[in-house]
């Protein structure tokens, strides 16, 4: 037996998706207790040429919205990226997996062998289905969530690994 | 058509653990470049109660050692948790890359509905294959390299993502 290209991605995306919003609300609600001016915390980087917390969550999102859109063979709705505040964090979390939940399981099985090209500043990326979704899109997922995580953790936020794996 | 556990776990695996030893090696380049003590760096954590670089590299490859003896049906080779040094912790990641490669597709294949129960000082935790391997060993293993990724970073060790990645 075998696992399916859905099963493999969509609800791990969820998943992943819906930690990441527990985790702002965890950031929101330190910065409300302790005073602490909330574009602090969604601003801070780990350095000065790395991405801030806002954008790692951004890009997070991102990830699965091209991986659900690209492994169901259609196009990855645009949105800008906008998002300081958690509040508008957790609503571009929402409205990413309203779009993944949209993907069928009709849609994404029999990917894995589907040509996949992503045009990037430093040119194409050339992939499987399979290809794409472990090598590419889950560990980009989980770089970014770890370090959205990461950033808040360490600027005081109590969070455990348990916030970033999920409830299982 | 659909992707094997094995697809889905040994080649991703040994890729991660590839990119961390590229990681250390640099790590390593750098302490040596700038004069820095490298246990300095090794020893560097997020926040005072979370892990240092060493363990974070350590649980990481726990975590591949754990899924591919687990998804196999054999038991994971022990091995304590004394790495400090950059060498050593390639050392590590090498063995752990070792022990990986001698794990078959035949006895990983199939692995997806296997119950899969892991003792922890909280509880057991139960899994079907798929579920440890998609919900509990992926995100496990990005979070710790991330992390430990994130360590160096954050003490001005030049990476880029595509260190992370690795070079497809």
């Amino acid at each position: 037996m075998t696992i399916s290209m859905y099963q493999a991605s969509i609800p791990v995306f969820l998943r992943a998706l819906d930690n990441l919003a527990a985790i702002m609300d965890v950031g929101a609600a330190h910065a409300e207790a302790k005073k602490i001016d909330p574009l602090v915390l969604t601003g801070t980087r780990m350095y000065p040429d790395m991405f801030p917390m806002s954008r790692q969550v951004q890009i997070a999102c991102d990830m699965v919205k091209g991986g659900a859109a690209r492994l169901a063979g259609i196009e990855p709705p645009p949105r800008g990226d906008t998002e300081k505040t958690f509040a508008e964090l957790k609503e571009r979390i929402e409205w990413t997996a309203a779009f993944v939940r949209s993907v069928t399981a009709e849609q994404v099985d029999g990917s894995e062998d589907r040509a996949i090209v992503l045009k990037t500043p430093f040119g194409d990326l050339n992939f499987t289905g399979q290809q794409y979704l472990l090598g590419f899109v889950l560990p980009n997922l989980y770089f970014h969530s770890a370090t959205a995580y990461n950033l808040l953790r360490h600027s005081g936020v109590e969070l455990g690994k348990r916030d970033f794996l999920g409830r299982a």
